[in-house]
């Protein structure tokens, strides 16, 4: 079968909008589906500011945290519970919507997060979704899958279903003027690496790609200048634009050992996963360079440094995300060196990640990251 | 407001499946959502092979007409609402996929098309909706947008709506392997002309442009191998995919004045619309060229000829269309010359395209384009 030809299937939100203002028209959709009792997930910041949304007669869950795990989910629902809505809406970033998503098809199902987590298992949606982005990340407002902390094994539980997609995402670049830059750096980065992880992925596809390498450009050319100035709104919309990308390439194609190797330093030692992304990304772009060379060398070339070489390729990539005055040492955010040898086996764990990352990492291999990371 | 920032609403199937093989998986969609009376709205060709679908119980209307008017129409509806169905399934070109839209929504609902024609006048379907395209280039599967001309006027009577965006797309190119080689550039020229469009489009976006220009490149690499060999099934996916994007840019920017002056070949002169666009789209590019010099000169690139000049631009597309053994002169179509006053007329009172073209083409632009393209 030729490449372009494989069969793919894409979920998306049938309604998308994006724009500078479109958060404007979502108590106009309200008011077109007949809904009145909105229920709302969002963060700390983010609940202080749901007049944003421009809705009145909605209950807010404003307690969502970074990297959600069970008991956080469970505390939301039980609010849902309360107030029986007829819509759920995630917003702030992918912790918010990933609990949206979550909330929305549990709510009244008589269910929990183990009846439901893993793939296509979740009841038919009786209420409303809508997503509304408050980062340029995540993706999670296009997306299926929700990822929830089990504090008994640290790891994270998936959770997909396409009950879970959103019937309407509003991504208005606005909303993410307030975000610090570091935060706009690491949430920049997070989305660049869905795309490269997606485009460099053994199940990687000429239709995702397309987008892929569009998020990757738009990361390049807008971050920096998003970084410099948060008021950029030209440059905030190629972010937002690129996270949807991003998002766009989770579905089907999904990420692969950066994601896996990051994710120990969000379960464990709470690194922000924007932040935990970063700085393993350069080092996994480096390590698969020998097996996809050709698409390494695009993905440079969109981030806008050439390089022909592993070495080359771990330089430009550390040199573009200190360019934006991120620490990139593991030991300087709070890792243990003592803990490296046990994150290594528990990201190489995470086969549904890196079973399809273009070559096999070992444990070993991991830990050699990690340590060169430690440092870095 | 910049480009990129500027609000954008984008309505696409949540679900769309694409690839080889992946019209086998319309009957476990059908089972998992209970469908059991589904009707298939065909052309005379398509209705031949419904057997290809893979499901029982399914009533067919097979007499979908190339520019389907009112009366077609009405007889569709008259015998989906014979038989009550669960499911409207469009499977074939743009003209079946149309009416399968407008069944959806008519059947049972006691309107008529006048009732709903224009913008978001249709009251919610009650039954699912499924486009599977047979031919690479209308787009028709992703769009919420449904054309049926008027004898009375003969005018293309527009119909828009949310409701009319299916719940499903299967692309599967497999199915447009039969398409003689003369179809297969006509419509491909077809989904060219949207991205085209759209790219050049006075409400052109940003997010758009990047899946126009994906979808001229694909019609610029794969056509002519379609065409040579309707076999090459790498070629046939990449044109799905063109067509795909086509229909993606018809949504929220649609197409400009090549569409607006090919309109009276069909509506007149029953020119196949993929024909249409093919005689007009050369001279519409060319005029375009002074007011979208940069985006004309990536259309040609991505087309694979270089021009800086109107004059070179028409060449050079006409060369691309002549080169798939196209005869490019309204004279040997069957349009009278003596009736080009007439259709400049008509084409110019289209203001919900023409309004949007690059640059202003007063009634003797028009007439002199078909003038030039009468002989071409």
């Amino acid at each position: 079968m030729t490449a372009i030809s494989r069969p793919l299937e894409m979920l998306r939100p049938a309604m998308v909008r994006f724009g500078e203002g479109t958060i404007a028209t979502l108590a106009s959709w309200l008011a077109e589906k007949k809904i009145s009792r909105p229920f709302i997930v969002s963060d700390t910041f983010n609940a202080t500011r749901t007049d944003l949304l421009g809705i009145s007669g909605a209950t807010t869950f404003g307690k969502a945290m970074p990297e959600p795990d069970l008991p956080n989910l469970m505390e939301a629902v039980a609010a849902a519970q309360a107030c029986a809505p007829d819509a759920v809406i995630g917003f702030g970033g992918g912790s918010a919507m990933d609990l949206a998503k979550l909330v929305a098809v549990l709510c009244g199902s008589g269910k929990s997060l183990h009846d439901i987590s893993g793939l296509n298992r979740a009841s038919p949606r009786r209420m409303a979704l809508i997503q509304i982005p408050t980062t340029a990340g995540t993706g999670s407002e296009v997306g299926t899958r929700a990822l929830i902390t089990d504090p008994a094994t640290m790891n994270k539980v998936a959770t997909e279903s396409p009950q879970m997609l959103a019937d309407l995402a509003i991504i208005d670049p606005v909303l993410t003027m307030t975000v610090p830059p570091m935060i706009t750096a690491a949430t920049g980065i997070d989305a660049m690496a869905h795309c490269v992880e997606a485009f460099t992925s053994k199940r990687s596809h000429p239709l995702i790609d397309a987008y892929a390498l569009e998020g990757i450009r738009l990361v390049g050319r807008y971050l920096p200048r998003a970084v410099r100035n948060g008021s950029d709104i030209e440059a905030r919309a190629g972010l937002s634009l690129a996270a949807f990308y991003g998002g766009v390439c989770l579905g089907p194609v999904n990420t692969t050992a950066g994601h896996a190797i990051s994710y120990p330093l969000g379960t464990r030692h709470k690194i922000a996963h924007g932040v935990a992304n970063a700085l393993i990304f350069p080092h996994v772009l480096a390590a698969n360079h020998e097996a996809v060379p050709e698409k390494t060398a695009l993905v440079c070339q969109a981030l806008g440094f050439e390089a022909n070489t592993a070495h080359d390729v771990l330089e430009g990539a550390q040199a573009f995300c200190k360019g934006f005055g991120l620490n990139m040492a593991l030991s300087s955010h709070g890792v243990p060196e003592s803990d490296l040898e046990t994150m290594a086996k528990e990201a190489h764990a995470i086969r549904r990640l890196l079973d399809f990352n273009p070559r096999e990492l070992a444990v070993s291999d991991i830990l050699a990251i990690y340590r060169t990371a430690y440092r870095a």
